[in-house]
């Protein structure tokens, strides 16, 4: 079975396509927008973009949703973290958590959803802290301020593989290909 | 014709239910949780709610949207104002805008939907400028913080007639008002 991914955001796509392929399977990426609603919890918001996605598409779908929560800040900006990019950037972050602790997590929720298995979610979490400054050119997002837990470099200073292993959505699309490889 | 706000905003309704009264209009208000769907755009989300809140109640709703856009933050926190304030709140913003230019804006968006008018939208902006120290306890969200155009309180300072007059809210009611007096 061929998957598709809903996403119109390249930097997702190709952390996607890299764990697909290590592990020999096929993905296909769709650029289709589907609405996103506003929502606390990163599920709600990609669980019902994956349904209309499948009612557009009318074939298994994977949509994912992912954000920064920073612990001082009450989980700002969370779902909305592509919007407070976009607006107040990697600067505004700072700004809101100097003098800080800067304990924060991204968090990345997969809903797939075909009519053989009904709605799945795979979840992934990674813990670490803001940075002082933003380092690195890789990834996207908030990606020069986040230093996962135990490392010292950012996720913008590391390649899409190395960043696979321990980011929030190496681990969420790692579940979702155990469950893709199981035998049926 | 009885006018039903949808709303779950006890200081929105108030708002509104003040206007009306003054013009010896019926305003019922119905705390229905729509979905708000994620936009750059107040009225791309209130037209969603709207129509969401016509297809379950069957009859003639309004749904109103509403945001305060800082110029020096590219428009933040915008459509998200409610998250923006629960999570960083009035101090978060204000750390964000020290030393730079104050400007903001307060924009009201009003959807209304009925079979025989269709979706009709008012629009109400109050220009104005965020305060150096939170000031007043009347309103609700950002009010202690914006002080409008003309004016040195806060609208926090303000009861909510006076509020009404100058506000973003109270000049798209006003427009609701007057459509909803028009012979027919």
């Amino acid at each position: 079975m061929k998957t598709v991914l809903v996403s119109s955001n390249p930097g997702k796509a190709r952390e996607f396509q890299q764990l697909f392929q290590q592990h020999g399977l096929e993905l296909e990426v769709e650029p289709l927008r589907t609405v996103e609603i506003q929502a606390d919890s990163l599920e709600e918001i990609a669980v019902f973009s994956c349904l209309q996605a499948y009612n557009i598409l009318k074939k298994p779908v994977i949509v994912e949703d992912a954000g920064l929560f920073v612990e001082a800040l009450n989980g700002f900006p969370g779902p909305y973290s592509a919007y407070v990019y976009r607006t107040i950037g990697v600067d505004g972050l700072l700004r809101l958590i100097a003098g800080r602790p800067r304990d924060a997590r991204f968090e990345s929720v997969i809903a797939f959803y075909g009519p053989q298995h009904g709605m799945r979610i795979f979840r992934g979490e990674c813990r670490g802290r803001i940075a002082d400054e933003p380092r690195g050119s890789s990834g996207f997002g908030f990606d020069p301020i986040f230093i996962p837990e135990g490392r010292d470099e950012t996720f913008a200073e590391m390649g899409s593989s190395e960043k696979n292993v321990v980011s929030h959505r190496g681990r969420a699309v790692s579940k979702l290909i155990a469950w893709l490889q199981e035998p049926r």
